[in-house]
């Protein structure tokens, strides 16, 4: 990575999360230099350090789903128009919210100017999601039960039009997989379904340091199209709920709508039984969000860019040259017994600006190198989650560089983890549940009879909404906390994003 | 990967190169299983099997780009129109094939239908290219000289509406990598062209075993906005020359349309310098017209998928238990010791069936194992570029495999640089160059006056473009094969993709 970009914002505040949360993350995101604002309403541009995230991300994920079989393939970014009202249910989801091609091709408007030209026939739709366009795929190549299971993936950029935008959490463009599976039966899709929302709880929790409740989202929150929808649900640190993937289970629906069908051993026709998930950059909002604090950006180890950095004191001063030299030797000794991405910073700035600069992007050790501690054999590390300092015998440097890292991973994921526990709570009245959503926030445990109209009047009145079912849900026998109508567990409100 | 993809295919018989060059291009993407027509005019399907070519490019290149000290990042789909229109070379090179979004939802048409609503105030264009919205953001990433260089890639879909379109070679959208850097003085500049076209020749002909003529574009080929354009051209087996990938000295035109300027180290204002450099999924084009024959697809062992396939024989004798066990045992070995893909093909299949399976797809290695050949203590080997076997002793597969796939690499490469010799003309009459532009076709090798009028007229009476000036022209006087005008060296003329 290089170490010029954007120096100017060394210099600005970072707000506070008590001052202004939703401030604090963009200027955090500034601050880390994760993206920038683009002159395209919505659409933010990723820049190197957030992309190297959404690398590290991709990366992982992509190896997990190959273990699964799954194969990745390539899609067109247009749908006709035609294709995504074939599946009524999914049109209604996503008509409000497409961005439409009608021309292709600018000419001069007469006045000195260009405008839009060669009408097409039928519009194109820039994907929000790509059920249609690869069903209709499978249609042609699906024939035989001996075609299925077909596990494809894709990594693509999807658009869709929103009208209130955050940078990773919501963007009119964002980067994403979408995972589309076909399979033989509905004992099949329902199995890979789960499988998937599991793979995306381990990644959150092992690699995001991020403790994530999965379940089943409602009917009315589940995704345009599908029989049902699972997810995990994140606990940021102002006590919302962020969806950090999904996975559906599409039954035959769209089978039907694109007649993806299959001769079975039996040489009789039948519909597929279909699954989709996904997950996107939104991640790196969770990231942002769960881990930093007031001083910058916080990443757990196994997702940062740059895990160490080295940092040699003293430019100017006598010692300075055997001290670089030394730092550049450990660099390369760590780098390669550990494998991990070192970064030595010897620009000509003051010791402060660089621990400042490392410490806003969130690197989690920052080795600090001095005349002295060349002379006592040592070197310090400071841990960025806790701030604590170490002095680490040379010899030990690559056996306390990977202790560390793992200490740090394991700190990230105990104390999200009791932050959320904190603020889990099992509520019975609506004056409790309405003053804990308007104060505190957090994970609200409650009875829901079932009902629809329930549920949109506890969000109309609360701002809460059912985040999820959670599979681990206990059998409890209560009473709807709207209507009072009867229970049989309870079901997850919050606040989200 | 998945064996089950397509098995369809195994029945179609694939045109000849003499019979009909074109259609055997596109019945060897259909016989390997890379692409797929799409229901959107001129965009393809990407799949596995040709997506993952693509990921072995993608995961090269952007080694080498990082290596170079190339950082990636992430910028907007759409492109306002207003921002396209900034430089007038650049606008006039593009207006003509630009995807434009105009709606951003569909609402009902009073029919039972839809219909685009929400039009925008300014159209939006879908990046043909993203010079333009890339440099208006290195505007505020660039203050000081400290900030240059500013080297930047991005892996993205771009969208050209081509009126004839080809798999891989020409589609409306299409993957690629798009480098854009900016530096302070033109040296400094040039030097990336020509280093970025240099890594772009060593990864054709070093992975892809295809020799290049790397060289400029003239005037009139050069990419609309640059000061010059520098490529590298291949030969296809039908003698016609393909552009693997282009270069280009922007100078200072994009600089002062989007005010990119740095303070230099005296305080004064001046503006960058930059270049921009990208390949595309054209290259799977290149690579299936280089090497590929009548049966299928022919593939380097340095991009191919699946490298090696083990097909055990005998199924349905009893002495087949023995040797599927040895076949997975030996896969796992190779896999083990070489870090390759290997696949064991123990489908319920005839051995005749897999062998062509796999010959199609143009996995270079095939191991063949039955009874007898454990009873010796040996395995087959079967080269797909020349059909070649061998029997070796166990104890040498390891060995063996890693020499003939080396060996099957460079004898690719020999074979497209003899092909390419026996091809290249040096021609000073334009009645023996139209016979050869009509005939043969190739690389031919002629005097050109220096003006873009002779330049059009070849093209118009011959078909032939100038393909480019090679780097390594030979200062040698002559006269222009249409003008008879003065030129100090030949360039080089082909009909082209």
């Amino acid at each position: 990575m290089q170490n010029n970009l954007n120096e100017k914002t060394t210099e600005k505040k970072i707000t506070s999360r008590s001052e202004d949360y939703s401030q604090w993350y963009l200027d955090v995101i500034e601050a880390a230099d994760l993206a920038d604002s683009s002159p395209v309403r919505g659409c933010m541009i990723i820049k190197p350090y957030g992309y190297a995230i959404w690398e590290k991300i991709h990366d992982i994920l992509d190896k997990k789903f190959k273990q699964q079989g799954v194969q990745n393939a390539y899609f067109p970014l247009f749908i006709p128009q035609s294709f995504l009202t074939k599946e009524a249910k999914h049109v209604e989801g996503f008509a409000k919210e497409v961005a439409i091609v009608t021309h292709h091709r600018l000419e001069s408007d007469g006045h000195g100017g260009l405008k839009p030209a060669g009408e097409l026939a039928e519009p194109l739709i820039i994907r929000p999601t790509s059920e249609t366009i690869i069903y209709d795929t499978f249609s042609r190549w699906i024939h035989s039960y001996r075609d299925l299971p077909l596990l494809i993936n894709q990594w693509a950029n999807v658009v869709r039009w929103e009208m209130r935008t955050r940078p990773f959490l919501r963007t009119t463009e964002f980067l994403w997989q979408e995972g589309h599976t076909a399979h033989k039966n509905k004992e099949e899709a329902e199995e890979m379904t789960l499988k998937m929302i599991k793979e995306y709880q381990d990644f959150s929790e092992t690699y995001m340091a991020l403790p994530v409740i999965p379940g089943y989202k409602t009917e009315s929150e589940k995704f345009a199209g599908a029989d049902y929808t699972t997810c995990i649900e994140a606990m940021m640190q102002d006590g919302k709920s962020l969806q950090a993937g999904t996975s559906h289970l599409l039954g035959q629906n769209f089978a039907k709508a694109f007649e993806v069908s299959f001769l079975n051993e039996k040489g009789e026709k039948e519909y597929v039984w279909q699954t989709s998930w996904g997950v996107s950059t939104r991640l790196i909002g969770a990231l942002i969000m769960a881990h930093s604090d007031d001083k910058g950006l916080v990443l757990p180890p196994n997702l940062a860019p740059i895990p160490v950095v080295i940092i040699p004191i003293g430019q100017g001063k006598p010692d300075y040259e055997q001290v670089l030299s030394f730092a550049k030797n450990l660099s390369v000794k760590i780098s390669k017994e550990t494998n991990l991405t070192i970064n030595l910073d010897d620009r000509d700035l003051r010791p402060g600006e660089k621990f400042f600069y490392w410490e806003k992007r969130g690197v989690p050790i920052r080795i600090e190198i001095g005349p002295k501690d060349l002379q006592n054999n040592s070197v310090v590390f400071a841990r960025r989650d806790t701030g604590e300092k170490a002095t680490v015998l040379i010899q030990d440097v690559i056996l306390k560089t990977r202790e560390t890292l793992n200490d740090i991973q394991k700190s990230l994921y105990l104390k999200a983890e009791s932050f959320r526990n904190d603020n889990t709570h099992f509520i019975d009245n609506l004056a409790d549940f309405k003053k804990m959503v308007d104060g505190k926030g957090g994970f609200i445990n409650s009875h829901w009879c079932g009902s629809s109209e329930c549920e949109a009047k506890i969000k109309e009145t609360t701002g809460a909404t059912i985040r999820c079912v959670p599979f681990n849900q206990k059998e409890e026998v209560g009473k709807c906390i709207l209507c009072g109508g009867k229970s049989n567990g309870r079901v997850m409100f919050a606040k989200s994003y």
